[in-house]
């Protein structure tokens, strides 16, 4: 259950002892009824103060006890949802959406309540954040949790509304607590140390921008990494290479979205990306006008998933062989992924690939495909090493959006056209 | 509808062509319709704003106008909710929690869902407290509203929980567009100008506190105006007097909350006060270590009109005569008061006065009155010039507020038991 | 000796008991030598705040004598004095640098040194100015202490060097404190109170800077006021004036700065104006780019005294008839001011004006002049209301600058040259 | 000649075009000349600017010939010397401080204006210490400099006088880029990286502080590290290890100064230490009171070198036999110190050792010496692994400092002195 290193280290070091009797520990249930059932705000704050930090060095099991008694024993007033029912049964037409608006208020779930109550405490919003991202680990396993989560889920999709988020761009003077973190969160192409992280936050071609919220300061919520270059790149060594020349910026044609990582397990569900890469475009195009190009540099994670389990006769593969051994040749996999980015489906007819499908939602363009573009194992295992742009291009991107999300369309190049068609 | 006088100036002096074609003003409704299917999370932005900025400018027909679409035409699937209703009712013991969750999220009104999206635009926030405060102006004559409200209420209630605010302090190097709301929003003792509330913020024994969001920067919610004396004062005038003897803040042995305001029209309901006072407190001693009295000077808003309006008999009464003309003699409002605090009313057992009920519930004990305390026109009219000391001991403010909460019992100093047993 | 309005009217509503006994106060000067003869640093920082505190609350008298001591007992140490010199004197020619800078440094008196070692308290900066402030007040009578102010001066010049200063907008967002001491500081065209500021200030089409020293936070050194405008104006009232029409930013053409205030009596002598008009020059032209055209409207503050005490036969006055009664009518005051800006001098050939001689040595030109222009009291006394346009060309700063410094030259636009001609 | 590491490589990766033509570079002093020509101050910065530039990517033969022609060409006006000089020789004795002044004033060599002028550019202090910094560097060998260095130092001891500093607590929150020059400049006791820091910045038992310049923001001048401890260490292993156990704040009893380090060269011979620690003392008493024992863990420097140079008969080396090999036993080699640094002088009396010259200076006390404490090579090399504690005892600071500075008494514990005596 995560914490920051720098946390977890200095918890290591220093000698706690216990600062309560644990005795009490698996009444943080019965703490929680007591602070429902409080009247006054203010006296509830250091209860609420309590079973948040007991919460926090509960052990594995102490905190599934206390989800399953949130997930049961924080119901509704069942005689008064009852009546709010027969009222919208019965409920003139006139009536009847606030009947139902009534019927809504009635069927609210107590946990609602009580993580409003517990988020009063300064702080909490992180350490609510964090139960969430327990509560996610083991919801896999415990399918009856799942209604809890929705709580949760609920809650956190009000309270980090984009209204409420701040963009920042974060650089080489930005707080190094900060920065650390970015390490740690990176989940595309790992940063390799302080250094490496320095060249991508610092170097004047290179930006770094993440949103953070106002009750989480320190702490990103998701952060994309830009590239600024001369051209549209076809391979991740082009970007992340410590003996690369620097360009300066005013020489740079293109923006390159190169990676882009979530970091708070806790808020999974909760879409920021859009709105980020949207903020980031912006941004660049004020500070530097003129600059017209935003594409980003991808990863393809379901190709070879998909390919070695595909069944016979799909036109995805038409022509392809599957390697038994190493992987496919740089141009044929170049030309396995154009066809399977445009062809290969979920049900409701969106796209297979989780990256394709969340950059064509935002309007993004399928604009290029490259083969030997990321000689990772990661790239291996994902792609047979190849990567795709995607290409924002502001004047389109509402129409790509409603064409893909109201009739599966995938908006691409005339190249990729007849590439996948070949 | 208010708005700062500044920015109204502002709006007065400058000559503002109308930026847009205001024909499809009718059209707010329909806009907020088209905002809530579209599936394109940014390009919703610029819709999003349009609506806000139209709205804000629309005359008070277009809006009440546009309340009745929202209160009528965003309600619940009913479909769906027909469907949950009946999952609830034949729902096993073990799953009626989760299914009356269900049930809950399938009575949500869209008008939830559409106030969450417009708030994704940077500043909405403001901008719907506005929208709010413009509602609850005209609520009184539309009953048929009250249900809209409640889906704001709900979700600034969520929006504005204690862990989301900032409490400043407010003083003379706060910005002057701060300063200048909080002349506006001062609601208990007119500030006179900028020289009296130069006093009020940057004498060295005076301070003022209030609670910001994040999202409304330089918008206070909630202040409250402190004065650090050597005694507890019996009169306002003692406190508000430009010709004052300051002390020095280390000479103080006593802190008095004597005006709390409220600033935001579309927040009513959504309680800061008592969060904000505890807050003050602690902050105080922490500063001020030693220091332990914390009382208000407060009025007694509710005390003549109860008094006028009494039926014969009423024992809060008893031994005291109506004045023809003029006042009561200080001693006899005084005493009266001691009575009307103590004894009035509501149903439920809470206390009649406002004010009494409201620091009665924040754990408070009922400390001293002052006849001739207030000698302003609001002051006469309101309590023929008898203000109240609340006294904030925080050793007792658990125990004070279960008795009032659960039994109705008003803590109260032996002055004055035996004022309002006489 | 001056004080910002604030703090002493705290002072006069703190009763102060004086801190310590004043019998050593006659002391000031010992406890200076005192401080010189310790080695150590920081033991001398608690006799330093002393010296500074004791100073401040001197009365006059007392800091006469002190000033007097100063210029006496903090000498030179001669006999290492007679040395250097005779070094110098009998120095070989490539010696003869380092021997005058030995002598440089052998004739320094003690009270540089005591300055800057007073200045090491946080805080003394603006207190060593204040100090300077009370002995410019009484040079005039006592020219004995002019060496003493000498050594004031050139430690200032030193510290508030341009490199030092930072340029800051001021705006309504600015900590009233300093807005405050802009409406205590306006030299030019008084500030009426707060509104008024709020328009200086804070209206679109008004900008205010300011230069301010790091070591003196919240203390305008000078600033100057800016109106963005249609049209070069040609009374100070098509600026200052509750009722005008405020213009959009991007719909200026030009930008007028009708106001420039030096705030600190004690840094007379060193010169800040030339720098910050460039930097606001310089700071708009980049962010509304396109904008071309800064003029000054400025006061002409020694035309009438000129005229008034003219010799028979000056030929600024040719053809002007001195008024008995009211003033001359506006054109002919305003030829006269064509005549008398361009032809008055003083001794070495610069502009007897002494606003014309700033905006001339800055590289700015006389570019109009315009009667019944400001009809305030002291526009008349000065004037007889006649106002400047002086502009400031980018491209040919230089080049007038150079004109003017080194022969006299008047930069001046055809139409004051033919005015000036008549 | 140094420059940040991150600069550095920077400017290393980018390829840099020459921004100008080379061929004026042997012109630096001429452009100097010209600029002290200029009476115009603005159009000067652009003059200054470029001569600044110029310097920074010359080479170091061109440095040096622009070090000679500014020794060299930038006297003094000799003929107002020579004036000035008879004045003051037949001054009257009322006369003779006012004639040593404008002797001196008149003596100043025009590099420091010149040094003024150039520093008007914002960011300009900064080069002009790297310059300083050059300066030094060749000094050694070229005596003839010194005179030039004189200047500079004049300069920035006014510059850089303590009342313009901030102190500022250095933490795990501080900007990255300054972070990195901490590891940079780390003088004593080498940061082995990122971890390390963050052990000795972000650690609740450790703390940073060091001095900064409003004109050099985010460049510390000089920096202090300090660990909390429950009793005086005796080794500095206690202190920098890794695997070390934490200790909660208030668990400590014992504040350390374990390491001091000067940033800038440029800024050689302006001291700023002995007010750091003061200042930090000051701190750390402020935010934890009761804590009140202030000791250094220091090295000996000059002990090896003293002892292996030693005249026969030395006092301080009675007793005690040069290895022949390795190093003397721990015993034997502490003993040696507290001989040392209580009998080994320099001439005037002060002590031999430069850092215990320095914290005797700031009356600080010789408080125990540990062998085997440092067993670094650099430890091993310098004092055979001795190190010493120097206690700050607020109370004795001023007395110790006088006796020393005075008498050259070193202040001792009775624990030391018998060690010594023995």
């Amino acid at each position: 259950m995560a914490e920051s290193s720098f946390l977890s280290d200095i918890l290591r070091r220093v000698s706690v002892a216990p600062w309560r009797d644990s005795s009490r520990e698996a009444d943080l249930a019965s703490m929680c009824h007591e602070l429902l059932s409080e009247r006054s705000e203010a006296s509830g704050l250091i209860l609420a103060r309590e079973i948040l930090d007991r919460y926090e060095i509960s052990d594995d099991a102490a905190k599934v006890t206390f989800f399953e008694a949130l997930a049961r024993s924080f119901g509704v007033d069942r005689e008064a949802l009852t009546t709010a029912v027969a009222d919208w049964e019965h409920a003139s037409e006139d009536g009847v959406v606030d009947a139902a608006r009534r019927l809504h208020f009635a069927a609210e779930p107590q946990t609602q309540e009580l993580i409003r109550v517990l988020n009063r405490v300064p702080g909490a919003t992180a350490q609510l954040v964090r139960m969430r991202a327990d509560l996610l680990a083991i919801l896999p396993d415990r399918p009856d949790l799942r209604g809890l989560d929705t709580d949760f889920r609920h809650l956190f999709s009000s309270w980090f509304n984009r209204g409420f988020l701040e963009m920042q761009r974060i650089g080489w003077s930005t707080p190094a607590s900060v920065l650390e973190k970015v390490i740690a969160y990176e989940a595309v192409h790992e940063i390799a140390g302080w250094d490496d992280l320095r060249q991508r936050v610092g170097d004047p071609d290179r930006k770094l921008f993440g949103f953070f919220h106002p009750a989480m300061p320190g702490e990103p919520l998701i952060f994309v990494e830009v590239a600024l270059m001369v051209k549209i790149p076809g391979a991740i060594h082009d970007i992340i290479n410590p003996e690369r020349e620097m360009i300066a910026p005013e020489d740079a044609k293109v923006a390159v979205f190169y990676s882009i990582s979530n970091c708070q397990k806790g808020l999974r569900g909760i879409s920021f990306g859009n709105f980020l890469i949207k903020q980031v475009v912006a941004d660049i195009a004020q500070e530097l006008p003129g600059f017209d190009t935003f594409v980003t540099l991808s990863p393809v994670p379901g190709l070879r998933r998909y390919a070695e389990s595909a069944e016979e006769g799909d036109p995805v593969l038409e022509g392809f062989e599957l390697p038994q051994e190493g992987g496919p040749a740089p141009d044929a996999a170049r030309k396995l992924a154009a066809k399977y980015l445009t062809q290969a489906k979920r049900k409701g007819g969106t796209a297979y690939d989780p990256v394709a499908h969340f950059h064509l939602s935002n309007g993004a363009e399928f604009h290029d495909a490259h083969g030997a573009a990321d000689l990772s194992d990661t790239g291996q295992s994902n792609s047979w090493g190849v990567m795709v742009n995607y290409l924002y291009d502001p004047a389109k991107t509402e129409t790509n959006h409603h064409a893909y999300a109201n009739d599966g369309v995938v908006a691409m190049s005339s190249k990729m056209r007849s590439l996948a068609r070949k």
